[in-house]
């Protein structure tokens, strides 16, 4: 298959909206849809086509992108239009953090429409959508993957095939299981070194070359010694991802118990504070 | 202070052996003790000095080091004759990962007495205590710091001084708080892929360069999907280590749940195969 020259995006939120701008300040005509449509006006003022609903740009597109919020959100695109109204062998491609079993589903289903389906969740932030350096990982058949690769190469640096449907968006969420716990420990282990009175530029750097050490420790662990608490990750968007997971690994059986507590904890910080703020100020909680 | 050429090592388990073993190469006089006499065997044999009890061993030398199991160990040491019968202006060190609390009142206790006391735990494990590259972690007073400078470099490689009597310990315990977290949190998520029939390899090599990365995952991350739980870290000692921190946690009024529910879990992998695996065998309990 050759790269046609439409791409449909729907999606236009923090993350989707530089998404789509570094496809389009690569040549390609785009068409937008986003719910609240002041959001594609920017793209909108630069040549990108406006459509009503998902399903009109879906009959106008062979490669339609969606980047929304939740698998709520991405269950109501797709199925309210998206996949209807597609064209036959369109790519559609959903990189909403989402669950791995919709993921399998909708491909399954896209493939008895005569549709090729991939899921493809990024890692990196809106720093990294801004960018252009997202981690994508992608899950569907290979040859539809290589279709998709000199696109999303506009987005992302590293992009890795994962494997069949859904194996994106169980790499992408594996990872968050990870943080889910790091990211708390990280807010125990300092709130256990502050309450002892340490030095905290000494306890950071003795760390960060122990066995102690994560990517989280990088990230946080100064912001949460400054009580920074501004959001490169919403604590919104890491409790959908957590709530995700770990309803994925009831499915599978699986007994998680410190995802299972984060999330508890992440919850209640959400209560008290609100969902705003990035997710290194779970260390408010703590101590 | 000179370095003086005796020095007193109580302890000659698998960390306080290769320890002890680096001093006598570097050429200091060592006099020794603990608990097993056939574990002192071998220094004894190329011309270490036995000692029937601590209190022995600290008539006769300057500098004495202890590297036992437990703060229990170590209480029962220090008051069972070491304070009593060190010289003046001696330097007491203990490098067992203790209590902080316990640190600081030896140290007190030992000031009273005009001894000179630190708390020295470490980090690297067997294999950084034979290759003498182990990170020492110091609290107590800088100029006795400086004074057991030359000593902690021939067994180890970061040596920091942390502040004052107590900070060593609580910095090696902020440490072990991380891990905790870090390393159950790998194991759920390597659960999590598993189950969903990722390809393990592409899961590791994917996670290694996301925001899920942590020196456990490099350390750990293999062995858990091969099935390798020989130790580097013994589970009993993790648990110990765990045990101190959240004990020194209630004390310092910190509810801190994702450590609570690290050692829970440890405790029933304790139950279920022992103690003697390495801590990555907490794998074995999820999924």
């Amino acid at each position: 298959m050759t790269i046609p020259g439409k791409i449909g995006f729907i999606g236009l939120g923090i993350m989707g909206a530089p998404m789509a701008g570094h496809l389009h300040a690569a040549g390609y005509e785009l068409h937008v849809y986003t719910r609240s449509r002041s959001k594609g006006d920017q793209l909108i003022g630069s040549g990108a086509v406006w459509h009503g609903n998902p399903a009109s740009v879906a009959a106008t597109c062979d490669v339609v992108i969606t980047m929304v919020s939740t698998p709520q959100d991405v269950q109501q695109v797709w199925h309210g239009g998206l996949m209807d109204s597609a064209r036959p062998d369109a790519l559609l491609i959903d990189m909403t953090t989402s669950s791995p079993s919709l993921a399998q589903r909708l491909h399954d289903e896209g493939r008895a429409k005569g549709l090729r389906v991939l899921d493809a969740p990024v890692s990196g932030g809106q720093g990294g959508a801004k960018a252009a350096t997202l981690a994508i990982m992608v899950g569907g058949d290979v040859v539809d993957y290589e279709a998709a690769l000199p696109l999303l190469e506009k987005m992302g640096r590293k992009i890795v095939h994962c494997g069949r449907a859904g194996s994106g968006q169980r790499v992408k969420l594996t990872n968050q299981v990870l943080i889910a716990s790091n990211v708390l420990g990280l807010a125990e282990g300092l709130a256990f070194a502050r309450k002892g009175a340490l030095d905290m530029k000494t306890v950071l750097s003795v760390i960060a070359e122990s066995t102690g050490a994560s990517t989280m420790l990088k990230a946080y662990g100064q912001k949460m010694v400054d009580g920074d608490w501004a959001a490169g990750f919403f604590v919104d968007h890491f409790i959908k991802d957590m709530t995700i997971a770990l309803e994925e690994a009831d499915h599978l059986g699986l007994d998680l118990t410190s995802l299972r507590n984060s999330l508890h904890r992440f919850r209640e910080l959400q209560r008290r504070f609100g969902g705003t703020d990035g997710i290194q100020s779970i260390a408010r909680l703590v101590g």
